[in-house]
């Protein structure tokens, strides 16, 4: 996942949920591109060793050569912005998948640079429906779709705590105890 | 949808979020429990105006209150939580469909009240995973599994604009205009 146009003051929260969903809906990790911000990656590192899983967060890498190195890689670029293919009307997503490389999903905050719709920049541009919507949402669903549903079945290895799903109240398991 | 724990200052954004992923996701609209946020409202009814279709946005309402009159007129409460059965490894969907009853979401912010597992509450708890998550996340990922997907293909009656989809670039169509 890269998120591009974080602003610190405005976007910690949100960039925070979108990296959370990210990591709970099974993507390898963010790229925070061109800017730092120490807070949130506390913040999910924190969550990544209560919780488990080995998701990373890096940050400060400028959008471009993020996207440069994972095109020389062989990687495919996904772009989630409104105005793109729908990936329930349209067959972008098998198209996507067809490819059977790695992806790299792009997804912005406040209004992205023209490029990002360009094939310099993103082999698809998919939308998460028509309408004005929360990129922490589209996230959310682009990745549940993409996984089949099966990411939320995983395990997540070697945290301190588990939830043990319930149908009334909360149980959590400390993993460190015998 | 029901947004419990709204707080001003700190959740504005998040909150809108929720209300534009249920918006676009299919819900039909929102109640914001227990406090007014006008400005929330705002931007949420001046999307539905623009974009069309007929999303309600509500708030102030006791969130007891709104589950007690939901639960009069027979309708079913639906409690998201990282604690409760999870979506894709339970049958839980499919027990909240067999119902065939108006479903209401609650989805927390801060920590949620004890009451809400209870079933003077809940019908049931779903988890979208049983990591932490975001709200936001959650929201999107249901309401796309209870609608089985349609609800992207839908379209939006009466807006000022619509996008029209495309591999590249931004297209909108003025519904003003002949």
């Amino acid at each position: 996942m890269l998120r591009w146009g974080h602003r610190p003051s405005r976007d910690a929260r949100l960039t925070t949920h979108v990296a959370l969903a990210a990591r709970a809906l099974g993507a390898k990790g963010l790229i925070l591109s061109d800017i730092e911000d120490r807070k949130i990656k506390e913040t999910i590192d924190e969550v990544t060793q209560n919780w488990g899983g080995t998701f990373f967060f890096e940050m400060g890498i400028p959008w471009k050569k993020a996207v440069n190195n994972w095109k020389t890689k062989n990687g495919v670029v996904v772009h989630l912005t409104a105005y793109g293919e729908n990936i329930e009307t349209s067959d972008v997503l098998n198209r996507v998948r067809a490819l059977e490389k790695n992806v790299l999903v792009i997804v912005g905050s406040q209004k992205v640079p023209r490029e990002f719709f360009s094939e310099d920049v993103s082999d698809f541009n998919v939308a998460i429906g028509n309408q004005p919507h929360s990129e922490c949402a589209s996230v959310a669903v682009f990745l549940d779709r993409f996984f089949h549903g099966k990411e939320l079945a995983r395990s997540f290895q070697n945290g301190k705590m588990s939830i043990i799903p319930q149908r009334r109240g909360k149980k959590i398991h400390d993993n460190e105890k015998r």
